[in-house]
């Protein structure tokens, strides 16, 4: 009967433990599910690759307690994987996508989960080797999508006590689906920006080309533009705005007659009126463009650069306090390019006497505080768009050199009367390349 | 001490009910969770703001065991709430944003848990008196994103049993935050689309404008290519590959001297030629724009519109076999656009001369089963492309009757001896709308 009794409690003591264990199990699964679904709330809002791909890669790496995770995707036009950004290296990896244990799960759909790197001749030291990395134990993993697709490959190295096990395999199973969805997003998404950038430099300098005269003129206007942009620290979505207005300033030139837009004589007063139509053409043709919602001060900014702070300009006379700060900017960078730009059978102008005519309608047609900034632009930086389209030939070291003075400098130090040893060698560089005798074809 | 001994017994009773009854929470919750990733997996991957309105509902629904759910997303134009697709309903249903429910939780962030509807004074009966349907229990929550920005609503309608509870809001709120990136994901991916349609749409409608010869031709080629292609039954990918070819088949003009291209008077054989560079120039300008994967074959399509299938086409002289189907689909495209189109100082060419010139060069220039297909085009629909501008003052009971005949069946009628009363009608009502007198501008 004791005996009978013991064994009772014992059993239901087992009983209880045996419960216990599994609430345990149980909440360890909740635990993950939860961390799961965070990654996931983390992951589905992210639509930049790049910053998609550093998020995956941490996120793995803590939930599965390891050093460094690394996401390869497959590159088809090279049959390479990659790595966008992998922490801890600064470079982009790439290799043959037969390489290595990535390169092999990859291959086949495998799941490698080894303890110790070295020991498996399937490892590609390479990798190590260049960055003085220590691999020990590695789980790699196919990154699969919803449909099965194989689109990349997971990599996690040197857990941080002891090797891999088969429920850090489960649980990177797991985010693999949501991470490839997320992935794939934000390449289409890239790839739809890509379209249409690409769409728009395609136009714009195809419309540019059918001129000699005006022959990279969108592109020029564009990287000044951007270049003063930057100096007056607009952010990143700012400068596309800039950059898709720049590209698109004149694509009004589209319906202005190429009788009237390409005459090389002195152009009636009937036709200067024509010509100055594109900017409101410009307008009315930007404005049939469902832009997205961030770019809608496009139209606007594009049609706006010959638009001067007196309100004497067109197409709307607007005076300084109603042209868009954009419009300013693409101003000062369109008469620039007009006056510095080469022309077949003539020079291009002294940077002098542009600077004079720019300074001279400073404050009249051009805003003060944006010509101000545009002289803050690199040397380098300047002439490697004034010569834009034959900069191949440059010298490295004459840039380098170039680099450490702005246009605001050169012009000071064209006026001075006792220039020191390396202001001499600035100008001497700059000028030489500003006046570099060739013809535009 | 049996006493002591019992109650003991019943606490190690009431200990394992305890721990069985948290197991079962456990794993309720566990359920839960699954089905919340299960959701999150199908979701993420769909990027169709249409399709996957659709599966949020139909998976909110079955997870809350109700009859209906209904995501609202704002309309910031119109200031309205409105869903695409109602489960059950054949409309969009569309409201101010501050009406009913929906509108309050919109307005106020507050989730709304009402057993029944027609008791609570902020229900707006309007909608159920139009669709017929009962709404008893509601739960009505913000569509939040992981930013906490309110970007719609959640409704869901009539709980299957008793009324929704608070273990169904922490749900419905858990579902949010993942349908709310997945929904924003697919809005950016259609406004993407559109913008990058528009470009194209209004590009190649001001190219087309330059030159009154040419108005609308490329819009009144796509929609006849477009209609061959649905004939010819090509799926959504297929057809918006020929939409943007066709919209872009000339887009090679930009680089044509406009002295040569707007000519009235007879080319010579050098000025012929430099027309047809437009073709190549088509290519060479598509070829620098980065289409996605999927509309890589646009530029070769676009610019063997002129190609024929004896060979003797241009550019590239391709033979029949090595045409683009797309290619020859723009071609008859092309030509009856050209043909029929109303000139200046000119009526529109007669039908039957049309067709005369197309059937004398099939097997020639055009590709016979092309032909073939697009003399299936309704004749209401045909109309409507050849009058494209024109279209408002057509009469529907008109378009009505030639929608029971195609191209193909006029062209027998006007050649028929004994004309049905029904034949002579279409034939009067269609050669009527073709031969209508005006001119263009």
């Amino acid at each position: 009967m004791k005996t009978s009794n013991k064994s009772k409690k014992e059993n239901i003591s087992s009983n209880t433990d045996k419960l216990k264990r599994q609430i345990d199990k149980l909440k360890e699964e909740r635990e993950r599910l939860y961390a799961l679904l965070n990654i996931t709330k983390n992951l589905s809002a992210e639509i930049n690759l790049e910053k998609l791909l550093i998020k995956i890669m941490e996120e793995v790496r803590k939930i599965l307690n390891a050093d460094r995770c690394t996401v390869f995707l497959y590159d088809e036009n090279t049959n390479e994987l990659w790595s966008k950004v992998a922490i801890g290296l600064d470079d982009e990896i790439r290799f043959q996508a037969d390489k290595g244990i990535a390169g092999h799960v990859w291959k086949t759909g495998e799941v490698v989960n080894i303890p110790d790197a070295y020991k498996d001749t399937r490892f590609n030291p390479e990798i190590d080797k260049k960055t003085g990395y220590k691999t020990k134990s590695i789980l790699t993993m196919p990154l699969l999508n919803l449909y099965n697709d194989v689109i990349g490959v997971f990599q996690v190295l040197n857990k941080k006590s002891g090797s891999f096990t088969r429920h850090n395999e489960n649980l990177l199973s797991a985010i693999s689906v949501i991470a490839a969805s997320a992935i794939e997003n934000a390449i289409l998404n890239e790839e739809q920006k890509k379209s249409f950038t690409s769409f728009i430099e395609t136009l714009s300098t195809t419309l540019d080309t059918r001129d000699y005269i005006t022959a990279g003129h969108s592109r020029r206007v564009t990287l000044y533009a951007l270049e003063i942009a930057r100096i007056m620290k607009f952010d990143q979505e700012q400068m596309e705005i800039i950059r898709i207005a720049g590209l698109l300033h004149d694509i009004g030139k589209i319906g202005v007659p190429e009788v009237v837009l390409f005459k090389d004589r002195k152009l009636s007063e009937d036709e200067y009126e024509i010509i100055k139509r594109h900017a409101n053409l410009t307008k009315s043709i930007l404005n049939k463009i469902h832009f997205l919602k961030k770019y809608r001060a496009i139209p606007e900014i594009a049609a706006s650069h010959h638009e001067r702070i007196d309100g004497k300009g067109y197409p709307e006379g607007l005076n300084g306090d109603n042209i868009p700060l954009g419009g300013k900017i693409l101003a000062v960078a369109d008469v620039f390019d007009a006056l510095t730009s080469r022309k077949p059978y003539q020079d291009r102008m002294g940077l002098d006497e542009v600077m004079e005519i720019i300074e001279k309608d400073t404050g009249i047609a051009f805003e003060p505080f944006v010509v101000y900034n545009f002289k803050f632009i690199r040397l380098n930086k300047l002439i490697l768009v004034l010569e834009y389209g034959h900069t191949e030939e440059m010298d490295k070291d004459e840039l380098k050199i170039l680099e450490s003075h702005t246009l605001s400098d050169i012009i000071d130090i064209r006026t001075k009367a006792g220039k020191s040893a390396s202001e001499l060698e600035v100008e001497n560089v700059f000028m030489r390349y500003y006046l570099r005798e060739y013809r535009v074809k």
